[in-house]
């Protein structure tokens, strides 16, 4: 993968997310039964922690189902700054982190303005933003010798005339984070670029969805650089996808900005309740990092064994490398005959020649070495 | 309430939701324990139905907490079809009618475009225009001696050069439905203008929040006119506010636009299975309309009886005629060192001098009766 000029898209046909198959429409197309459909396609966890029943069977919720949920989000926004490290006038509860990101357009980009998306990224950075009438300036990543780092000269210069960039660290599709310093320095040089302008800097924005794989946050950042927000996630370390709990961490000059384009309450009762007993919890993250780390070391021994090119990884998935394009497609194929649900990517992305398989437990990981065994017998 | 002209919102400007108190502050603000907190400020129920818990005490989900909802939410969406009477190609899911609200902004409304509200009326349509970068039209409503019906001429006016139509029947602050065959009517006027003008119409928009408790829907129309998008909700027949589920009920062609701007997966695992299971129940929501018609009469009863001039509903709240904001502001404080939350609306609003009750149960009702008796007396 040769770093390309930046392209930009036209805002008039807005990009929308792929929906990936349901488990229904996988069982009837591939013949397989239901219940042994195994997602390696979304980066989600094997099961949710106990703690998620149990406090639903206890029927204890911040408030009735029958109430909107709490205007303010005290407890969760509470349990939020105490685990992140951070104050409660610096969080932006959403939806998921979807909702984190839908709301940072609204706040921060217009028809016409532009926002920097280093590809191959998360997808909805680009749905979002031209939905929201702007353009996306794409700038290719580096290659997988260098970890496909950003290339910092072309983001930087992109930034120039952008309302907002867009950074995923560590980086989803491809597993890992930014080198040490690098989103500092660029943040710097954003800065100093804005002020030789004589401009108000872009809003940076770091997903860092996979920040507690990766053991670092870059949210320490924010004193320095007001114009950084970061954003958290229930999904992935925490095990909740299906709750659809996200944050955004900002300065409160940028949280004030951000407050009136939330919605008056889009997460659940139940959601808001199991989340925030989830964050006061001062174990379950860790452990289940620690045992996702430990098996996915096992995953890639297993899969490298089987003769297939696993990338390094600081996350919950691994990108594996298949050679070409036809290759990836026809292994896709048959983890698909199996049950196994693999994220391919389309013959024009950058990966169409990788498929990323997410870090599940031993016994759906061990389903997908036989498989690879297998595949490679073929 | 007299009809004013037009009056256009620059979008410079956008309004923001106006966040209710929490129940927390209002326990210290007017110190009164947390506990003997009423809600009769968001038109929500007394108590959740009890199969809620029953869902969530068993435990099993259409996905896993650890797995994003299902892509298609095939089995809510097979529910509500059944429940509304509508085909499953006719729905779009949201986070709550509020997310509807704003997909239907996001396809419908850009910079420069403008949208018509007929006022008073949901909040929540001028916020989600003027986010988007759109002007608001907003039409006064006719007087309370006319039900504050729309005025139709004046709404079929200001649609000629809208991209949007927002109404709400029965219509939320004011209780009432449109007249029968009024919005039909609107609807063909409307049709008629575009096609001389040799244009699309606008969409129409009717947020059918309280249509149970009317007993009646006009999603029907859409056949006739396939520019109308009907909104339903879980949060008030159904008593499940903090479950956040809501419909769009459109023809496939305007579903078709809606859908990719939907999130990938923004309604929790719990809610998609709750809300499927509460749709399916054959007698839930009729049981929760019987029961709320009977306390609404019984409730409007005791309040007129102490003195109060309740309007009538076909909602589960009231709209109370103070006859001064003074007198309206007084009452409310009254209300809050009681614990009971009512809605006012500020100086400016055209009820001001009102207050707006939510119908709830026996036991909360009477504490709102004993305290009209109490404030009267004086």
């Amino acid at each position: 993968m040769s770093p390309t000029p930046v392209t930009f898209t036209p805002p008039d046909q807005p990009a929308s997310y792929s929906w990936e198959a349901t488990n229904e429409e996988v069982a009837a197309r591939y013949g397989v039964p239901l219940e042994s459909i195994v997602r390696f396609d979304l980066n989600t966890a094997a099961a949710p922690p106990p703690l998620a029943q149990a406090v639903m069977t206890v029927g204890r919720f911040d408030m009735p189902l029958s109430e909107y949920p709490p205007a303010d989000y005290r407890r969760l926004i509470g349990a939020a700054a105490e685990r992140y490290g951070v104050d409660t006038d610096e969080l932006v509860v959403g939806a998921g982190a979807d909702e984190i990101l839908d709301i940072i357009v609204k706040v921060f980009l217009s028809e016409g303005s532009s926002a920097v998306v280093p590809v191959p990224t998360y997808a909805m950075f680009r749905v979002l933003t031209e939905q929201r009438g702007a353009r996306v300036a794409a700038v290719p990543r580096l290659g997988a010798a260098e970890g496909y780092a950003l290339d910092l000269p072309a983001v930087r210069a992109a930034a120039r005339d952008a309302g907002l960039v867009w950074l995923c660290s560590p980086n989803n599709p491809t597993a890992l984070p930014e080198p040490d310093g690098a989103i500092q320095a660029l943040l710097g040089q954003i800065a100093a670029d804005a002020a030789s302008a004589g401009r108000e800097p872009p809003v940076v924005v770091v997903d860092e969805a996979y920040a507690e794989f990766a053991g670092r946050s870059l949210n320490g950042l924010r004193f320095e650089h007001p114009n950084l927000i970061t954003i958290r996630t229930a999904s992935k370390a925490y095990g909740l996808a299906g709750l659809r709990v996200g944050f955004a961490i900002a300065r409160p000059e940028l949280v004030a900005r951000m407050n009136p384009f939330r919605p008056p309450g889009s997460v659940s009762n139940v959601s808001v309740t199991v989340v925030t007993e989830a964050l006061l919890d001062s174990t379950l993250a860790a452990d289940n990092v620690a045992r996702i780390t430990a098996e996915r070391q096992r995953l890639t021994d297993g899969l490298t064994g089987a003769g297939w090119s696993v990338g390094p990884s600081t996350t919950n998935f691994l990108l594996v490398d298949f050679g070409s394009a036809e290759r990836a497609s026809a292994v896709a194929e048959g983890l698909l005959q199996r049950g196994l649900v693999p994220r391919a990517f389309p013959g024009t992305h950058p990966l169409a020649d990788h498929l990323r398989l997410t870090v599940r437990d031993e016994a759906q990981d061990d389903r997908l070495i036989a498989a690879a065994r297998e595949i490679e017998a073929g």
